[in-house]
């Protein structure tokens, strides 16, 4: 059976609705003129709506990692004391740009698979003098893991009179995170997790808490991440630099499509896909590798039985099923399978995913029951 | 008379052809897998041909301001001495960017409308000492001047022990600019100029002796603009982050279209069309800004009578004639007009927009006699 498109079940870049991939063919603009204008009005107005804030989101032309390195260099000052729990890959590549951009960085290690809790980050600031920031990885993409604790950390922080900033990459617009009311203070996203946008933008929110340590910040973020700067024009409907207008195009679509379906009912559609995953792999015989109570609505992670390859499975999967998932990262390289489930995630994709795997490991003379997983997860959505 | 589309003459972003636009429309796919890293290497001999070089050019998710940052931010350490000739806005940038990242920019001033030459960028090496970086805005966009010395200050460059950047986001592609041949060591440049693809994407080349200084670097650089991280995945045809996979699609394309024009038919259909441009304006009687013998062929530049009002001339050939240019920046904002001659540009965009200029002056009673700027760039491509 050949598919014209793959399924992409990757963790990012996800599946991108039609709707939102035919916005990029709307005509090439002046990025100072009147219409890019009225596009970033109505941009920064579902920003808002999907971050839950009364405060600016702003947009750069970058992946997420630009938005992170962005919202670290605007608030760290050399030899400033940061908290980065690290429990997965995106863990480590942030406490490297609080390192990189002269933070000291206090690193609080979590088990792989396990997420940090409010008790762990207050133990480690009371420890600490003067802390200026919390950063912490909401959704580890790495192992699938959510800090369920995030809007205790964000009491944490302001009790400790710290700052809280929020690595959302990969769980914006897919799970909880209304920022004004948890009282995150930084906050970061890609376009291209679960805003269900081709990869090339991302997003950072910053409360006024956040806004009175950038404007007394004592040395100059990089040029291209001066958030002052990227403010500035902002309020006057521009960007400092030539934004990426096809994709500017594309996010003010998917920004619609989620006020149309409103994010509630959104976010209950990926708990119920990331439910029927879970339980359709346990069906199947196989464990997911994060523990229960923080396993991820947007990302889902589950271990290879020993002996079954984890590129095998993901060439059979894309080859013969045409669904593409992918390995882990770092140390987890040939032990987990990740899956994203965001975006336009409904029960079509978790069935022909979990379908796919099953057959898979049949392929791989791997004893499974075929179907099994399929019926475990059909349950879940009746 | 409406038009579907207006014609887009700025500098940038220029008119993007159908079949670059469609190739954002080919699917969604893993960064990772084997699809992106065949593109990438179409991509990278694209790019070799495009900068006539045997060395890497890397790309980044970034507007073209993004890629200079990457270039200074690898080279420069705290107190280095970077001689900057300033004679535009992006050039005043580029101070800035330099001063930024902590080195120690050497501004040898020159007129606007005027191109550093040679001879003056030595009389300042040899002032100062240990000079790491000459690094000139090739093409300032924001007067329309070509620094057509760049070869010899290369050979100025070498005989001082000095690099030399060129920010030639403007001009890449346009025009000549063989930087092996010339001795280039840094180049950048931006997707939506003479590539004649949607903004986004940002490129980046390093010669061999640029490569043994920033392998010798004492401090690092941004996270998402470390070089040598992006040069070790760019090897195994790989990004750091997550690209922007949509503007890849339409980078390939348009590699594939300037191969198949080739880059010397490309230089003289620019250099005729810019020839068009200031014989027509001459005729209407309208002075182009730079100097002579410094005009670009890829950012035309003219100054409007005084008492003629810039945002008006916009308005009306936006409004009326369905023909969009630009003003101009800083100083020069209501004097003179800027206007793209790139991608893909040829007698029909050239005669349109100098039809529409002459309506507008008509329009506003300034005294010009209808057709004959036309007239004159017309004969050009006879």
């Amino acid at each position: 059976m050949r598919q014209e498109r793959k399924l992409i079940m990757l963790p990012g870049p996800t599946n991108v609705p039609d709707r939102v991939m035919l916005a990029m063919m709307k005509p090439m603009i002046n990025h100072r003129g009147p219409e890019f204008a009225a596009m970033l009005g109505s941009i920064a107005e579902g920003l808002k709506y999907v971050f839950e804030t009364k405060d600016e989101v702003y947009v750069l032309t970058s992946s997420g990692t630009g938005a992170v390195e962005c919202a670290i260099s605007n608030i760290i000052d050399t030899g400033d004391k940061v908290i980065v729990p690290t429990f997965g890959y995106f863990s480590e590549r942030l406490k490297e740009t609080v390192a990189r951009h002269g933070g000291k960085p206090i690193e609080v290690p979590v088990e792989w698979g396990e997420a940090p809790t409010a008790e762990l980050i207050e133990k480690a600031i009371k420890q600490e003098k003067k802390v200026k920031l919390i950063a912490v990885v909401n959704n580890e993409t790495s192992t699938g893991v959510t800090v369920r604790d995030l809007p205790k950390i964000a009491e944490v922080a302001k009790r400790n009179d710290a700052l809280l900033m929020a690595d959302s990459i990969s769980i914006l617009g897919g799970d909880y995170l209304p920022v004004d009311k948890w009282g995150v203070d930084l906050c970061v996203t890609g376009s291209q997790k679960c805003l269900a946008c081709p990869p090339g933008l991302a997003m950072v929110f910053a409360s006024k808490r956040a806004w009175e340590v950038i404007d007394k910040k004592a040395t100059k973020p990089p040029y291209y991440f001066d958030l002052s700067s990227i403010r500035d024009h902002w309020l006057r409907k521009e960007t400092p630099c030539t934004p990426a207008i096809s994709l500017y195009y594309a996010l003010d679509e998917s920004l619609k499509m989620i006020r149309e379906e409103g994010l509630e009912k959104r976010f209950q559609r990926s708990a119920q896909c990331a439910k029927a995953f879970y339980d359709g792999f346990e069906a199947i015989g196989l464990k997911p590798y994060p523990a229960e109570n923080v396993r991820s609505n947007t990302v889902v992670t589950v271990k290879l039985p020993s002996g079954v390859d984890v590129s095998k499975v993901r060439e059979i999967m894309k080859e013969r099923y045409n669904v593409i998932i992918t390995g882990g990262l770092g140390k987890l390289r040939d032990l987990i399978l990740r899956i994203g489930c965001m975006g336009i995630i409904s029960e079509a994709e978790v069935l022909t995913t979990i379908n796919a795997l099953e057959n898979t490991l049949a392929d791989l003379n791997h004893p499974v029951k075929i179907g099994s997983g399929v019926e475990a997860a059909r349950k879940v959505f009746r």
